[in-house]
């Protein structure tokens, strides 16, 4: 079985976001873990962008009705035609979640990492609940996931 | 077509928050609103109750697979078999939303409220938005929701 | 808690499956039970339209985005966004089903109920198990749903 | 984007119905698909051990709330928590389904595959649409699979 991080973030974000979401994508592919997302764009694609650079693996939730409603980095797209009520399935599928911005979806994904007890990482996120770990940048972002996932395993 | 009030917060919580929640589900049905929850204990089960002292109507949408799964004081129990996904059903058939405490649970409602831009009032809840409009007490909080509805038809 | 019958056919349907549906709908509301089902037009809005004529309350899981997204004699719409995966609310919420005509979306609704062991009952549906009971009429349905409902308590 | 075959079958199988999907795993990662099935036992297992026999990728979507309730031979456990309900996601997953058997829940998704249009092959399953096409083996299922994919793109 392999090893899926979340990576949870606005499907319209800032440039400095999508540049972090995309480091965040690169090393999880160079730990050779599968990288989950909601499979839009924003944050969740250029974490896709990212894994693909490095070959690794990219699963999407897609909200959508379609496989086509994904991002063009998503190698397998899970179509729930769920809308939001996707996002449950995101955090549930994930070992660890990293949080990238703050959107309101990414608030309900947070907020059910909380009540799910799933380690979860912010970069520049929400800030409300002490469970949420602070990362300065992507890589000590993946690194304390992986410490967590050890922890909690 | 009846007008849903959701009022959510937490399975379990203080006779505080409780008695709170009581009396918002008394307003609500003074009103011949009907009162749409999570189905569960709490927050939940107060408000109900509250509503059904004053013979209201209350649906719960059930994240069990049974509708024996839901607080005694639920008439229409929706059974979604869901768990943690059936939030999002609670906070989309409500025209305004009334959040009481603050769970993770709830936390996540709000944020579909105010992804969904449903009109949302809190008691003593989550501080995460200005769109969440502040009552002091449960009979504000409905007047409050009720002139929020108005003003979104 | 009120007990919810379960009324499930295409959203298109013949003006004989419509005429029938609608009979079911007032059988069902004349017993004091309340009706449920996809919120949608063809059976589900014949069978609405007859309980509301006979003063009954009915149950609407929304398949679409919206309150607005359910057939005009709803009065409690649940609303999912989550397209045919509604269907499994549908049976799930009904303590027993009436199925009337032959879509694949009835199919897969007769499935979960037979999956699930939730008595149903047939008026010229899919012949797929002994466990659908035939009815030749609108009020021989609901009164073998009755009859089950007892026995199955 | 990689190509999903859906192989759908009951969680308790008979010997026969399990060794046609182990070879019908088995032939479908032969030709560098993807296997997307419930997650669970019986033909769903043995689709995914053939699979991995051959190097296969194995997607699992999960009705229950944990990765670990997921046979061993699922790479990519996507968990739901939303029991049945995930049928719907694994057809709407799937670019074509391959059916194995009988039981009620395989009945709901050849229901739903039939709704959404999703070609559908099945062995020795339902008949309840000439819209099934019909396979003798698991190398005919495969093949027919992947020419009702080419056709319908």
């Amino acid at each position: 079985m392999k090893i899926l991080i979340g990576v949870i973030g606005a499907g319209v974000a800032s440039e400095e976001e999508c540049a972090t979401a995309e480091i965040v994508g690169k090393e999880i592919a160079k730990r050779d873990l599968t990288l989950v997302c909601g499979a839009m764009g924003g944050v969740m694609e250029a974490a896709c962008r990212g894994a693909k650079a490095e070959g690794g693996l990219t699963i999407g939730i897609v909200p959508g009705e379609s496989k086509n409603d994904s991002n063009p980095y998503v190698d397998i797209p899970v179509v729930t035609a769920m809308g939001h009520a996707r996002n449950v399935i995101v955090v549930r599928s994930s070992s660890a979640v990293i949080a990238i911005g703050g959107s309101f979806g990414t608030l309900s994904e947070i907020a059910f990492a909380l009540r799910l007890e799933i380690p979860i990482i912010g970069i520049k996120t929400w800030d409300v609940s002490t469970e949420i770990k602070k990362a300065e940048t992507p890589k000590e972002a993946v690194d304390m996931a992986i410490e967590l996932i050890g922890s909690s395993a």
